[in-house]
C-alpha cells in the first residue's frame, strides 16, 4: 500500500449517469469526503458490452482517476463491478470496492424465504455474479436474475412514471413474481429512479434492495478501517464534487442537477481513450 | 485522386448494427459488389453523442477500412453522415457518401404538399442536416424534425411488432401527423425495421422515405461514373461480404442473419481504438 493522503478525494466512476446514485449516497452518509466522479458518456452504455471491453475502459478510467491522487475507488456500475473489478483489484494498490457485494450483502439480511431476484443488464445478469456471491454465503438461497434492458434507455428518456414504463416492467417482473421472491435487488444504479413503479409491480411483500446505499456503508466501514476517513469539513466555496466524462458536458450536468441536490456547477469533457 | 482497383471492396460503416439495412440494399442492387462492413458495437450507439467525438469514431473506422484498401465509403449512419461526412471527405481521396443526402433526394421526389418530416436520432435532427439539404434545393418546403430516442433500443429488443413500440411511435408522430406531412424520412438506418409500425400509424397518404434504397442508386451511379464498378460477379467460394465490429461478434453475427439472408459466417473483433 502507498502512503495515501486521507485528504484525498474518492474516485467514483460508471458507464454514464447510472452511478449518480451511488455518489450520491456517499454524499449523505459521508458528507465530509470530495468525490471526484467519472461518467463514461462517449461509450455508454456498458450493459450490452463485453468483458473485455468493459475492463478495458474501465482500466482508462482507473487510469484517469489516480491523476487526480485519489484514496480510493468506487465501482458504482454493476456491470463494470461484474466485470472488471476482480482484474482492477489486482492491477491498484489502492483500496477499491464494487457495488455488487453490498448489494449482496443487503439482500441477504433483508431474505427470509430465501428467494432473492436481481433485475440488471443483460451484461451483469450474464455473469452470474449476483448468484455466485450469494451461494458463497447463503448456499441453500435461490437466485433468479433477470436482464432488463429496456429500463436504462427508459429511465434516460426520463419515463420515470409512465404507463409504458409499467409495462415493460409487468413482462420483466412477471416471471420473478411468479417463482415467489420475497427480495429484490435492483442490480443497475439506475434502477432506483423508477423505484416506486418497481415496487407497485411486485407489491408491498417484496423488499427492494439499492446496492447504492449498503455500498456508501462499506465505503465508510473501509475508510474507517484504512484510518482514511476524512474527519474534515469541507471549507466554504471549496469544490467538494468534481464532475468528469467522456461526452456531452452539458447534457450529463442537467441530470446530475435532477438527481443530486448540490448545484452542480459544470462537468468537465475528458478524452478517456487517451488514458 | 489516387489510382483505385475497380475490384476493391466498398467499406461500409454504421454505429452498430442499423447500417446493415444500407448494406442490404447494396447487395440487392449492385450484386457484383464486395463489401466490408464495420459496426462499432463497443461504443454504438452515436445517436446520443456530441459531433466530436462520433467524428473521432468515423476517423478511426475510415482508417480501419482504409486498411483493407476499400475504393469507396459508405456512411451508412445518419448521425455518423450528420456530423463527420463532411470532415471525412476532406481528408481521404476516395469516394465518400453517407445517407442523409439520397434520403433527402428521395424525399424531396416524393412530397407534393412540401411538408416533409425527418425521425432520427438526437445527434441527426440537432444538426438540421436535413432541413440544410431540402432548403438547398427547395427552399419553400417545410421540415419538421423529430427526435425518436426510444426507437433504437426498442429495435435492438426485437420490438418490432409490439403495442409498446406502436405507443412509442404514437407519441413521436402525432405532432408530424397534425402539421399534414406527407412524406416522411426513415432518418436512422434501423428505423426501417418497424415501417410496418410506422407506416400504420401514419397511414396511406404519407410516402415513407427509407435513405438505404436512394443511398444504393447514387453509389451506383457514383462508381459508375468514375469507372470503378465491378463487372466481375463474384467467384464460388469467394468471401464476398466481411464483417468486423469492435465487440461482441456473437450477438453482432445472430442480429445481422436476422436482416440479411446470405448466411453470415463470421464477424471478426477489431479494436478500433488502435486505428
Amino acid at each position: 500500500m502507498a502512503i495515501v493522503d486521507k485528504y484525498a478525494p474518492i474516485g467514483v466512476f460508471d458507464s454514464g449517469i447510472g452511478g449518480l446514485t451511488v455518489a450520491r449516497e456517499i454524499m449523505r452518509q459521508i458528507p465530509n469526503e470530495k468525490i471526484i466522479y467519472f461518467g463514461d458518456t462517449a461509450r455508454t452504455p456498458y450493459g450490452s458490452k463485453s468483458k473485455e471491453t468493459v475492463t478495458r475502459f474501465s482500466r482508462q478510467i482507473v487510469r484517469f482517476l489516480q491523476t487526480h491522487d485519489v484514496k480510493a475507488i468506487v465501482v458504482a456500475c454493476n456491470t463494470a463491478s461484474a466485470y472488471a473489478l476482480e482484474e482492477l483489484e489486482k492491477e491498484i494498490d489502492i483500496p477499491i470496492i464494487g457495488v455488487v457485494k453490498p448489494g449482496t450483502k443487503a439482500a441477504l439480511s433483508a431474505t427470509k424465504n430465501g428467494k432473492i431476484g436481481v433485475i440488471a443488464t443483460a451484461a451483469t445478469i450474464g455473469s452470474q455474479i449476483y448468484t455466485k456471491y450469494i451461494k458463497e454465503s447463503a448456499e441453500d438461497d435461490i437466485v433468479y436474475g433477470k436482464a432488463c434492458p429496456l429500463f436504462v434507455p427508459l429511465i434516460e428518456e426520463g419515463l420515470w412514471e409512465d404507463p409504458v414504463t409499467d409495462e415493460i416492467a409487468r413482462r420483466y417482473l412477471t416471471e420473478l413474481i411468479d417463482l415467489d421472491i420475497d427480495t429484490l435487488i435492483l442490480g443497475c444504479t439506475h434502477y432506483p429512479l423508477i423505484r416506486k413503479a418497481l415496487g407497485r409491480i411486485m407489491g408491498p411483500e417484496v423488499t427492494l434492495v439499492n446496492p447504492a446505499y449498503e455500498t456508501a456503508i462499506e465505503l465508510k466501514a473501509l475508510l474507517g478501517e484504512k484510518g482514511l476517513l476524512n474527519d474534515k469539513a469541507p471549507t466554504l466555496g471549496e469544490n467538494q464534487y468534481r464532475f468528469y466524462v467522456s461526452d456531452m458536458a452539458d447534457k450529463f450536468k442537467v441530470f446530475a442537477n435532477s438527481i443530486i441536490k448540490y448545484g452542480i456547477l459544470s462537468a468537465k469533457t475528458v478524452n478517456i481513450e487517451d488514458y
